[in-house]
């Protein structure tokens, strides 16, 4: 029985979509329709508590939260596939270090201008112009932080992509797509080639081609 | 030349200094006058480019982020004391899974509380009220998943305890203390007697004697 990934044309779900592809780990993938509250209904809470996607199970084992789901797959396949939690302890911590970053830091001004500007008329809230500024400047700092580590470094825990790396691609290709704030990346020049890097591995552009937010 | 820790007077490096004294880890502690902005300094910002505390400096390694500092210790010193992520890969992604939740879903609102009760009039801005009622809400909703998941297991991510149990220590020791919503904690059975369990942890007791904030 593979591992299943449920709610994968959302963003979040794409964090363990593309860490499964990277680590050459056979999945099947079952839709969650947000916009009729299936992830409200009990089926989906006795798998997510939160009512969020992604929940992930695998085989008699439940685990949710995308981060702790990479973090899941990247050590149970460890010996296979690109090592994405770094090889030392050392490494590890500086990996461990940036998804936090990545969690607590850039995704949550990521979040508000996605809420914003991509889904406030579909969700029918009106959108936030005072929150949309406060949240470029905040994830601007953020990126200039980024910039100079990734003059420091080719991926942000070392010279080794990671699952730090990784954890930015579903809400990045956002802002650089429908958000349409790409010159947020591309006026920074070691962010910019951060994310060409990135954001052109074979693994993610399966996960967009095949998970795509349904039209 | 042992492991430092920077800020220990304030919550975040807590989450730090109560993971190296569970593991017997030898430390000295460096304080951060956060109020004369020594933080936004060029010497404290080369060891923690965002200006938060903790950073942590291990000989000629330098880590910051609470939580990937917690990783880093458990995982560096995973022979002495006790096994805070867990013994299994399936445990430790639990771990996980109940660390983000912390940081993504539980911390928020609680540092919302935090600010706009304990520090407004310090920090010379003005209390919200209307985002400290949203906040209990948010704050109270995941403490009913909260309640649920410790009735099942006297943890959070099972029948041993981790680093994910914690990391809730700093903020919710200011919930149930000079925040002063300890029927927050205390209406909800097992809600209540983990937070009992693990606030008498003398690990956790020695961390707020020692290094309590500054009257």
């Amino acid at each position: 029985m593979v591992l299943k990934v449920y709610g994968p044309h959302f963003a979040s779900p794409k964090r363990a979509l593309v860490t499964l592809i990277e680590k050459g780990v056979p999945f099947e993938t079952i839709p969650v329709d947000l916009m009729k509250g299936e992830h409200k209904q009990p089926a989906y809470l006795a798998l997510q508590p939160f009512g969020t996607v992604p929940a992930v199970v695998d085989g008699d084992y439940k685990i949710f939260e995308s981060r702790a789901v990479m973090r899941y797959v990247a050590e149970k396949y460890r010996s296979q596939g690109p090592d994405l939690l770094g090889k030392t302890v050392e490494d590890r911590g500086q990996v461990e270090q940036w998804l936090d970053v990545e969690a607590t830091t850039f995704h949550p001004p990521l979040l508000n201008l996605t809420l914003h500007i991509m889904f406030a008329s579909v969700m029918g809230f009106p959108s936030d112009e005072k929150l949309i500024k406060e949240s470029e400047e905040k994830l601007a700092a953020v990126l200039d932080v980024y910039e100079a580590q990734l003059s420091k470094s080719k991926y942000l825990a070392g010279d080794f992509v990671s699952l730090a790396d990784l954890a930015h691609l579903p809400f990045t290709d956002y802002l650089v797509g429908p958000i349409g704030k790409a010159y947020m990346i591309k006026d920074r020049k070691h962010v910019s080639a951060w994310w060409d890097d990135i954001s052109s591995r074979p693994a993610w552009k399966e996960t967009i081609e095949k998970y795509s937010f349904p039209a």
